[in-house]
């Protein structure tokens, strides 16, 4: 029984990670969730402003992963108004806080046209501002 | 016309990225795809060695996301020795690969007690062999 209880107790360790804290100026994994949630939130109330206020002033935006990184908040602002234009929703999957200020999520981006699975892996401060983004898109859209 | 057709070729560049190449040592999406379909394939099939044989020789594996990073491939072997033994199948979901030698996917953890959501982020070396990986664990269980 007590090898099973171990057992148990690191599979759990192993799928959900330690309990989080906030030690060092990292966020807890629930801060950095609420900054996700309302990303997706912002982004599909199309309010590119509201976006850009969850990063960092100096955060970078590589969007697709392998291009230019966009640094700061200006011009953070100017892609989102971009993108947030073209009236696309995301329809959140999986949201994956982790416990060293960095999160991943998957995402649904439902156009006209189609549907595709976005990856969005991100770093944090301290504040649960986002410091750093980078989307990895699938290659061919997922079924509508 | 020309500004509809603009806006859908960035649109198309936004979702997807650019082609491929292979410059650089970079590996291509595809190939990159394919290592990570060929590590869903070799933990369902149970077989740490097969697994471990997809890493490059300096390798991390952080898993979870936060914890200390295992190095090389002997701690990775003995990594997934201990989780192909538990008998979890993976059930991917979403397969990323990105131009720049990095991708990421979401699978499903199906264990005897629960189903769980993970992102796994990876980067890789020019003959496709994973260099890093790190993942990220949802909080709660997905429903079953």
């Amino acid at each position: 029984v007590l090898k099973q209880l171990l057992a148990a107790a690191l599979t759990a360790s192993l799928l959900t990670g330690p309990v989080s804290t906030s030690e060092g100026g990292k966020p807890a994994r629930e801060a950095i969730g609420k900054t996700m949630e309302a990303y997706i939130a912002a982004f599909n109330a199309g309010d590119p402003a509201a976006v850009t206020a969850l990063y960092d002033d100096s955060a970078t935006v590589e969007d697709p992963a392998g291009s230019v990184p966009r640094k700061g908040k200006q011009a953070i602002k100017r892609f989102y108004e971009t993108v947030c234009g073209r009236g696309s929703k995301l329809e959140p999957v999986s949201i994956n806080p982790a416990t060293d200020g960095s999160g991943a999520m998957l995402f649904q981006i439902r156009a006209k046209a189609a549907t595709v699975n976005v990856i969005d892996v991100m770093t944090f401060n301290g504040a649960s501002k986002i410091t750093s983004m980078k989307a990895y898109s699938a290659i061919s859209s997922a079924p509508q």
